[in-house]
């Protein structure tokens, strides 16, 4: 890989990795159509203790927002609250009530990334014009309500983490690669194989220390990630999606010397892909580790906010 | 029931109805006690096709809400979007990016009520003093994030509308009462039976006629919905959660002459049951009605917003 | 005028009544360039009795906005209460605090257009294009910060409710010609007259009806307003700025079969010219009328929100 | 002062400085009682040159708030641009337009403190409950909007940073008092002297510096500011209102041991004080200093935000 061409190696990688065209010139769904029922039956068969674990952190103004590009951590405030009850509020017979509100960014948080967020030289998912997909009024052809109820299936845990780092933690700037992805896979076994329309969650580790360190530069500071070189992984495994617990799920500082997020510009709109970034793996880790079960029923389905290009969701992985 | 006397009506049936103290003095779950990995496990097992559902509205400016307590609909704006893109926005080699920002009441749209979110006489979840509980700062004692994971298991779906009503709708005013449950059970046969732990969908037909209508006053005016008289029932059934299709999951008007929301008064602050508002269920009850199935693996795991008194869910139900 | 061919008469309008290039290429304060020191230091001696007069209209959930658009009203939540203060908030000393925020359109309540708020076939202010001014940034050119301290100066009102409508208020749909400003100036005498960097009120009469009757269209139905043809009077005037009691400045429905705000599309970006909308005249001019003195110092100077295309303005008269 | 007993000098201030009861019981104005026509009329004598100055900081996200007890700083959004008109917005005859949307606390830039804003062992303004003036509902008795069109007056500029600072400027933890503001009166000259119903405007310097070093700490961190032995000369000044160029008014850290923002607690509940803060002074000093007056005409009249207990104002001088 040069360092210094990044466009030459984006335009490679979108040339041999591009799945335009693949579901037909109308689709919005991109590699959600790996995901189908029989898949989601055979994953709900995974669901054996029925222990459910939250893949979510926190969304409230403690978060890692710092104001980049806008981007502040949710601000939730009260219409009501239980003072206004004790103090009277003028409902009939003796009822209170509470009542709130939010501003956040809808990436603020736990959250995936929907095929309008990304695009590469103007175009978005299946070729379209940036412009003709996300205007002010929001994404009028993928917007995340169109992936409806699918993003529900077999999770696979990639605890990369515990299988290559340090204590169980990655150090900022380390690329994971596909080599690297397929030691964890073969460290943790049977479970852990990852095949066509998984989710496919990966634990670097940062947010561990996030947690004990505090924030940081965790939003869009130095940290590990995904490696530009797992493009072809990514396009080739045929997976419905993967999410990482690191801010941008790319690798920090990128790998070439001048440039942002290359690794978005081939997975979103040219592969089609669904990106989740900030959730919080780290109990489920802990579960996996314990029992040597890597795979699970997982159920990561956004917030159908219309025309959205990126929502939160709460991911529940069911074992 | 003396319609002029909600006061009377409220007092008694808390008093019969209370759970306060039956998970001991610092629970904050309710009946999500109800619910157990075991009840979790097996509920799994009720996927068969693998076809997901989703039960949720839009999120958008497009909803019901009118202003009632500064509750407005959902409002999604741009940080950046496709035009600003093409036109350029700084970053290296090719890349483009949209992104987005929402405000929104945490009840505008598909949501859960959050335990603290009804008090009685200044009394929140388990007795404890309204405003120990909900401050300005949000629910510091039964924030919805307190719920975690749990809210995921076996729902069944109770087609109300379709048993008793007319062309599958209840008329406004209609008063389901523990009979019509009953009797919606019984019709629509074995996979239907309510027990302990599930999370009961209860479909009027009200939003169907909001979406050949218009929302009207959906939000707020009259409306089939539970009568005052099922507060038994939801407490003997020991179910986890119900929720239904209709703005205020109570018939509207209320069923007494001064009187708002009293069956909320009893169901949240002393039973410690979790009500769900504002659900698409259509649907799933459409596939329900087809294939004779009423129960499913259900996950309605609200968005975690810390100290939220109620917080917007995309429930997905998996035949 | 053709009312069938909006399209005509405003491609002359815009080409006889255009600004551009007046005050050089990199001009971004249109009219305001009228608007002096010395014009500010004459506007001044108005002032004999030092009543002031607030001209807004109030900013909260109350308003007229229906959310066209996605226009809500304003939103005022809280961040802290006296309640709480009386709870206690953990400060020292027994300090308590209140706080507050606002969600609102920046057009939501009393404003001044900026000059990107409009655009003539894709060209701004000065002949920018729409999209070189405007992005998901704001407006990175004629943001309305860049108008400064420069909207105080002579206001004078025009009251052409009373001085050609019945009880003091025009019908909807009553388009204010020239002739009818002219007559209005006549009728109300010398302290009325308009010249060059005046600040021109225009009261119609409308939101004291809205008052009477509540809000029902007010924002976006019909409505008296100025006639598209008084583009020329625009003009001509060099006034710098001009305020109505209505949405939308503008008669409404508009004076062609299919148009939507055409004088706007000839004032804002070929005349420069800033239009002030949702002002509240009532209080002012039933003082005018009293003393007969039409003219005021007038201090509207906007909110300055980095960017805006219009920004919120409590505008003060005083005399 | 004994830098251990703010409860005990905060008494003694309370009890010596008390306003409650002077303008009747139900006022809710308090200093702005000194500042009436007559003081109005003969403020507007000061206008000589008709030059305008702005003495607000920007609305933007660049601005001091970082979060604490959630003040962001304001978030502006675009809910169209010039970007979309272009691409074409479906409005006829080439009319394209741009609108925005802002939220934030609204005393993340330039304000006012309303008198809700700060309370004194649970009692507000005129010795009432905190909880019967301030609910979530807002500020039901003193709300901003109470204040009208009074705020416009004479302005006095105390240049404290130029006249007892090095380069014009106040070190942090720098305590302003009586006797710095005696001298600076006495250094500016005759135009300086403050009297009954003045709003003055006091510069520490401090946004110089952070104009020059970056925001830093400078909200909430140290600052040069008023000491809390000005309560006295806040009380018998009879000024109706004061602003600094400071985040908080006092001096930070504050001159007790365990406090915090004592001089508010006697300013704001018991004098009845007007505080402005986070304004920009430094164009408007340099003007005061090379013509040697000091005192011009100030419109500082906050935006109307029905019930705020603070408001953002876009303050102009006027000389």
């Amino acid at each position: 890989m040069d360092r210094t061409d990044p466009e030459g190696a984006i335009a490679e990688a979108a040339k041999r990795y591009s799945n335009w065209g693949r579901w037909g010139d109308d689709d919005v769904l991109g590699t959600l159509n790996f995901l189908d029922d029989t898949k989601r039956a055979e994953a709900a068969g995974l669901v054996r203790r029925g222990t459910a674990f939250s893949l979510a952190q926190s969304f409230d103004a403690d978060g890692p927002q710092r104001g980049w590009r806008r981007r502040t951590n949710p601000v939730h405030t009260m219409l009501d609250t239980g003072l206004d009850a004790e103090r009277g509020q003028g409902f009939p017979h003796g009822l209170g009530g509470a009542d709130d509100v939010i501003f956040m960014p809808l990436q603020a948080s736990t959250q995936w990334d929907g095929l309008g967020h990304i695009f590469d030289h103007g175009r978005a998912w299946n070729g379209r014009r940036a412009g003709d997909v996300v205007t002010s009024e929001g994404d009028r052809v993928t917007g995340i309500e169109t992936t409806g109820a699918r993003l529900a299936g077999r999770g696979v845990l990639l605890d990369v983490g515990r299988a290559i780092g340090v204590d169980g933690e990655l150090p900022d700037g380390f690329a994971i690669t596909t080599e690297h992805i397929e030691a964890t896979v073969a460290a943790q076994g049977d479970s852990a194989r990852v095949g066509r329309g998984d989710l496919v969650c990966v634990r670097t580790g940062r947010l561990s220390r996030a947690r004990r360190e505090g924030w940081g530069d965790y939003a869009g500071g130095p940290s590990p990630g995904l490696s530009f070189t797992t493009a072809g992984w990514l396009h080739g495994s045929e997976i419905a999606g993967i999410a990482t617990d690191t801010w941008g799920f790319e690798v920090r500082p990128n790998e070439f010397d001048d440039a942002f997020q290359p690794l978005h510009q081939i997975a979103i709109p040219h592969i089609g892909l669904f990106i989740g970034e900030l959730w919080d793996l780290d109990a489920l880790a802990a579960d996996c580790a314990a029992d040597g079960r890597y795979d699970f029923w997982l159920t990561a389905v956004p917030l159908p906010v219309t025309g959205a290009v990126g929502a939160p969701v709460h991911p529940i992985a069911v074992k």
